[in-house]
């Protein structure tokens, strides 16, 4: 059937098309089918329906399918009924809680990364799996296909050394402090890294507040060869692109399936060509991870996946159920960051956290001897060699390599949020702390963030601030400042939190 | 946040903007959030995002939403962030396998219904309901859920008789024949029916050769009390709205969730007021119910729903692994069944089961003793009253009563396949007939179809035609005899399926 062209000029990130109600009947094709769409080239697409969009005759096409076959709108395409892909089989296999074999797993990732999958399609294979979950057969198939659909680095030295942390620990600053010991100890570390979905502030956007953050994988390459490390925004490469498709239809749900975690971090892993990568999983309330047994049992698995790899994963289940260090945000983040650099100074829970993992990563690495890793790294920090390695980094990636803790700008729109009374802290809550910090403004607002000033099981005085609020506008610090009042995420003994009055005699 | 509108001039069935990344950003808004827009009304509505569709200050705003808010575009509106929908939760629970609360239940129908939903929510919804099923109570909470936020027909006379037959078998065109054999027996029976989603024709597709299907709720009642009975098309009420939304979610995937399908059918019932109601539950190879046992059990459950919502419901388990009658497609099935009424002659397991199910609405209905209703409803039928009573309903809904079985006017285009052998027919495959009958044209095409001239256990000669093909078109009658060369849904006995040659000796 030819039908004419008119453009819809929305991208949509899959391909489709609209057809009128009359010539889908015609062909036998619904809502939900495809089509072959062809002029001098051809492409399938998802059909959508309308009785009244389009005349009968016209085809309105959307961007994707525009610039895929070049087209200006008016002219005929010819269109005939097609096939669904392979992969929607596979998909209603693993709804069915069958173990899908590798050829399926890679149908599946390359028709979420080609957009050949509708939302409801998409939606139903993260479903499945999150319900299903996967066997560490498919999480390895899933964890190559996803390497296979996007970029990979090809060093020609080696060893890479990598790390991850596993999210939901607010303040997890440490990969600007890693990576600099890890560079500055010989080791080759090409870290990409994300921006918050949820938290406050992600390794990206800390590292935005001192260079560009956004580079092709060829300049990934090119700086790590140079200077010994890069921090990036992994999203500005075209690496494991199938991953930011599938967490864009986790988000409305919120889930997590931990195939899909253990697949992504490793998938980014290998597409660098990783040779030794340290897991980060941060445990206790309020992570991602409730308890030391579910921490022991991701960790495991991720060495089993690296295995299967040939990367070796060492894991650090670290404490996570308050922030690392005392910042939220991501130039107060920062600044704590670079105080440590400069001044070795700073909190305990952020410095300890950095050297351990830097210290796995310089053993691993084979720089440091077995178990004295901690101390090499701590001595690379206090040498000084950590800073003026981040600063080349900095440098390389067309930063102010000169920068300072001191010259980190942040919100100058300040609130304390006080002790009601005088106490221990008893309830410190992390998602509380992040919900203030990103009504503030962060991560998108740099400079908006939360200083803390007492952690849980500190003796604070009546009156004595808590918390520091930072924003950059007004209307943001007066927003996080209600955010604050209603969830009081720092408790402190002996505190009222709700008065409840007696019932008045009957 | 104040922004300035573009219409999308597309109409996409739910409220969605595209915001500016920046501008998103701003608000710490993601794609797949929510916001509420606002100028004189407002409105919630789905966020996706863009980095070059609108620039800094722009909202795209599709159709729905500019409906709403009676937009005219280049006007400025207030966003603001918006929490998610109760029913998001919801969803989350039921992927959890917990057990949702009526009140989860009527949010995310009620949800759905107003086009608050994402496909990816919407989907995550129907692919864990397919996966966890429902318990009892669940489904009734559903059905209700479905009916309230629909239309009603509420009759001042009662009782209100109705039926249902479970898809899956291919020329189930019995409606024709029971709904006015129950109306000329002076019971109401106000018949709303569905088109073929995948089937060759449904029963709203065969009563569309005789007359308009398309009817209001108002109208269904008045016709229903004038002459006793209506066939027409449910999809043109708004009649359980919530059903065709959550239908074309399961299309993709081709899921029939067993909880589903019981709200789904009841709802409908519930929703005209239904007294009494026949389930036809076809059973066997090639239709959605497998077994006997199955049957049974669906039987079961179907009854259980009726008495907590107070209707009275009988159940046929029937056979199901042959068509019914030996036409295929809309004017085929509808001259078979016009015969059937007009002599009384015609094939057996049409008139057999008509009778049946008619009678047990006639004893359900107090006009037939019990153990009676068989034979009522074939002198009812004997009688030319059920003709009569037809006609009188084509009249009502506007066709020509005047039709008889000679007048309907099928294919032109014919092809016979035919025998390959001598032999019993062993093997008749459903589907197969289906798939030729809607490469034919069917259901689009009224006069495509298929007759069959040999069903399973018959005696064939070798040349002599198994089946006729009808279509409309030369080019799809071409595509349907490919199909039935490549399907050879026909198969008898003695017939080589396929050739095997030995392997050349080495």
């Amino acid at each position: 059937m030819n039908l004419q062209t008119r453009i819809l000029d929305i991208e949509i990130g899959k391909y489709e098309v609209i057809l009128n109600r009359l010539d889908a009947d015609e062909m036998g094709i619904r809502a939900g089918d495809r089509v072959k769409v062809r002029n001098i080239d051809s492409v399938t697409a998802l059909v959508e329906t309308s009785e009244s969009m389009f005349q009968k005759g016209v085809i309105g096409v959307y961007k994707d399918v525009k610039q895929k076959l070049n087209l200006k709108g008016g002219e005929y395409v010819e269109i005939s009924p097609a096939l669904r892909p392979r992969s929607i089989p596979a998909i209603k296999k693993k709804m069915d809680k069958e173990k899908l074999s590798s050829e399926e797993i890679h149908a599946i990732i390359r028709d979420i990364v080609d957009g050949n999958l509708s939302d409801v399609e998409l939606s139903a294979f993260v479903a499945s799996s999150y319900i299903h979950g996967m066997d560490m057969d498919e999480i390895e198939w899933m964890t190559h296909a996803i390497v296979e659909t996007g970029e990979k680095i090809v060093f020609d030295t080696h060893p890479i050394m990598d790390k991850h942390s596993i999210g939901g620990v607010p303040g997890n600053k440490i990969s600007l402090i890693v990576v600099p010991i890890v560079a500055a100890a010989k080791l080759m570390i090409p870290k990409t890294s994300s921006r918050a979905i949820t938290g406050a502030a992600g390794t990206a956007d800390l590292m935005e507040v001192l260079a560009p953050v956004e580079f092709s994988a060829s300049e990934i390459k090119r700086i790590t060869e140079k200077v010994g490390g890069v921090i990036v925004w992994g999203g500005a490469t075209n690496i494991a692109p199938a991953d930011d498709k599938i967490v864009e239809a986790e988000y409305p749900l919120s889930l997590d399936p931990h195939a899909q975690l253990l697949a992504s971090v490793m998938a980014k892993k290998y597409a660098v060509g990783a040779d030794s990568v340290v897991i980060d999983i941060p445990t206790g309330t309020g992570t991602k991870i409730p308890s030391m047994m579910h921490g022991r049992k991701i960790a495991r698995d991720f060495m089993e996946l690296g295995e299967r790899l040939r990367i070796r994963v060492e894991c650090a289940v670290t404490y996570g159920a308050s922030p690392v260090g005392r910042t939220i945000g991501p130039a107060l983040e920062v600044r704590e960051a670079l105080k440590v650099l400069e001044t070795m100074q700073g909190p305990m829970s952020l410095i300890e956290k950095s050297t351990n993992i830097a210290g796995i990563l310089l053993e691993m690495g084979g720089v440091a001897s077995k178990g004295l890793g901690k101390e090499a790294a701590a001595s690379v920090l206090s040498s000084g060699k950590a800073l003026e390695k981040l600063k080349e980094i900095i440098d390389s990636q067309g930063g102010n390599p000169k920068v300072t803790s001191s010259d980190i700008p942040v919100g100058d729109k300040t609130s304390n949020i006080e002790a009601l009374a005088t106490g221990y802290v008893i309830e410190f809550d992390n998602k509380g702390i992040v919900d203030i910090a990103r009504a503030a403004g962060a991560p998108k607002d740099k400079g908006a963030g939360v200083q803390i000033h007492k952690k849980k099981g500190q003796y604070v005085e009546k009156a004595e601030p808590l918390i520091t609020i930072y924003a950059e506008k007004e209307w943001k610090l007066s927003n996080a400042i209600k955010c604050a009042q209603r969830e009081y995420p720092v408790v402190v003994e002996g505190m009222i939190l709700e008065r409840v009055e007696p019932a008045k005699e009957m």
